[in-house]
């Protein structure tokens, strides 16, 4: 039988994917999980979407525009000229979810061979699309107890090679949940600017933010033709599941490239589209999304309130999105993860991501989780009550195992 | 600035985007357009599916799980155990739209500079697929006169090189129309076989096929191991918007690689999965099927009738899907289409796809285009008029242009 692909033994599945199974079990068994691994809001989809989505006048349900639907284009240049920007059509392209965007702009940006730097830890699907595409991954490494903001310029500088063609970010950021300064962003395009790089910024938490603001790297004018946004509805709509997304760049070659990827994968699913766009016409929107982030903030309040109770647990209060990545006084975290799911007693349990999985440097990450605060704010303190007991029943058991 | 990537730069553009502007100035002009250039169904898309996204029970829009909902693949099951095929849900991944099945099959069959073998003419969007993976194309050349079946065995074997890994075609085929003989087959598997080759075989179109019987390629269980199906419901649901295909194998490293692509890009879109199977639980949905391919059946007839009255037209009636790949008396059939969108007299016209854009051998084609017939037979017999009318005073222009 002849054998598969060497890059796609490469691509990592996800790190949670091995502990899955174990939630499963354990929910057979009648166990209540609070699952604090995944990044899905609980939040209901707003109305407007979902009535766009019953109400579309579909007769043939035929191909949408490769570049997007013209109503679902137009509600991305009046999203984005609320936020102060305004595109034209030929800037932006609806994908298929952030994930296709993501894609794209390493298609167009990378050859096999080429290198992208980005600070870890990461979102671990950046990995996968790069080792499908044959793209390198070098990490620049953040640490938690400098809240995962960048290093000095001097340290990422010396992570550059003559291959390296982008550098990728998610601002705010998952797993940590910092929120760039305007400082790091300033020095980001700078040096973009003096080494030429592109300059591939995920801004799909870009409404997550909670302390300072957020700063938006269409801002700068001087990057325009080297900025690629990768952005997405899934988290501000509460609609991971609508898989619609969008790439936008002032940049009329990266544009026209990312157009041909378009054209090749026919077109973005249309009901979506068009759910989208129904949202966007709700005069209320602003204020759908604006009490989505109130109630996150008092999440985040919260989970960090009560994750700062607990012995051994650190970090530092991150300024956006919905995760925090935390130490945990454990070696492994993912054994410890897998305790909870298969030893811890009672009728409940609580679910983490593993640290490890969001660094490409081997070894990082070991005694880190993420957890992503997507539960109300009641069972975010019910949750970390078990994770404080979990901790000291395991390391009672571990501390027994060992004689 | 820094320069976009040379395999974005090398993936074709769908050739007939050149001509589209033509089309879109020609109507602004108010003349009609008979569209026989482009695979998009007119039929409507059945109400079944269409009542299964607009009562789909959402509240929050999460992440469908990433190889298909269980309703979707409980529906793909349904589908393929009426053909006689009995799958496991581990053999099925539902994917976004046959396009992505096929970038699946070639990501995890395929390194960047393995080879796929294509017999051409070819639907053109497998080159964008192949070039943004790195992915090499050799192309079999088929002829119109021999209505597009395979050469003998011993031309497909000189094709063939120490990097090709796959064969990868269309059945029924994408543009010519052509269903492969069972002798085809027998053929194509035996050689697979030999050579320790994947087979993936593009069968979106397999219900559309009017002379003879479509034999799968899951009906030889000697290639279960090396055989990959990809498949869609956007022709056969006339719902080319949904985006929603599958890739079928029993080869379980290949399905676990799939699935791990499919990990990556998280999900395919929620509601179109439910209306799938919506329309799979409607208990006259094979009815739907037949009745449809009955209309396709008739247009073919009536397509291929009118064709063959038109002087220098060249073609053997193919048995399936819903295309006609045929010979002009022109010299550059693209120009032809080109004159026949600006300079062609009176209030209506015809636009078919240039033959060259489906064939990878340079200077192929050039003389053919390929129609589909997707219209209602009235509209057919009207478009091959015109057509008729259009070679007409095309060639005596032309005349008059060389004095």
């Amino acid at each position: 039988m002849p054998n598969i692909s060497a890059r796609s033994q490469a691509a990592p599945a996800s790190p949670i994917r091995r502990l899955y199974p174990l939630a499963v079990e354990a929910k057979r068994k009648g166990k209540r999980v609070y699952h604090l691994n995944i990044g899905q809001p609980d939040i209901p989809t707003p109305e407007a979407f979902l009535r766009g989505i019953r109400e579309a006048k579909v007769e043939v349900l035929d191909y949408a525009p490769s570049p997007g639907r013209p109503e679902a284009i137009h509600a991305v240049q009046a999203y984005y000229a609320e936020l102060g920007f305004h595109l034209t059509p030929q800037e932006i392209l609806i994908t298929i979810g952030g994930s296709e965007a993501i894609t794209f702009a390493l298609m167009v940006t990378c050859d096999p061979g080429d290198r992208v730097l980005i600070p870890e830890p990461f979102y671990p699907n950046y990995l996968g699309y790069a080792r499908l595409a044959n793209v390198e991954i070098t990490p620049l490494t953040t640490f938690r107890s400098e809240g995962f903001h960048l290093p000095p310029r001097r340290e990422i500088e010396r992570h550059l090679t003559p291959n390296t063609k982008a550098i990728l970010l998610s601002n705010p950021a998952n797993p940590t949940g910092v929120v760039y300064t305007e400082a790091e962003l300033d020095m980001l395009v700078a040096l973009a600017l003096q080494y030429d790089l592109f300059l591939i910024v995920d801004e799909v938490y870009r409404e997550f933010v909670y302390d300072g603001k957020h700063k938006s790297i269409l801002s700068y004018p001087e990057i325009a033709g080297q900025a690629i946004v990768v952005d997405s509805i899934s988290k501000r709509l509460s609609a991971c599941g609508a898989r619609i997304g969008m790439l936008i760049s002032r940049n009329k070659e990266v544009m026209a490239a990312a157009q041909k990827c378009a054209t090749i994968r026919l077109s973005a699913p249309t009901f979506e589209q068009l759910g989208f766009a129904a949202f966007m016409a709700d005069p209320n929107h602003r204020d759908i999304i604006a009490r989505m982030i109130e109630e996150y903030r008092v999440r985040r309040d919260t989970f960090c309130e009560e994750l700062a109770k607990i012995p051994g647990v650190t970090f530092r209060k991150p300024e956006g999105a919905f995760y925090v990545m935390f130490g945990l006084p454990v070696q492994d975290s993912e054994d410890f993860i897998r305790w909870m799911l298969t030893d811890f007693p009672g009728p409940e349990t609580v679910m983490f991501a593993p640290g490890a999985g969001f660094y490409a440097t081997p070894g990082k990450g070991q005694d880190e989780v993420r957890g992503a605060y997507v539960l109300n704010t009641e069972d975010l303190r019910r949750a970390c009550a078990i994770l404080a007991e979990g901790l000291t029943l395991y390391t009672a058991a571990l501390a027994r195992a060992r004689g």
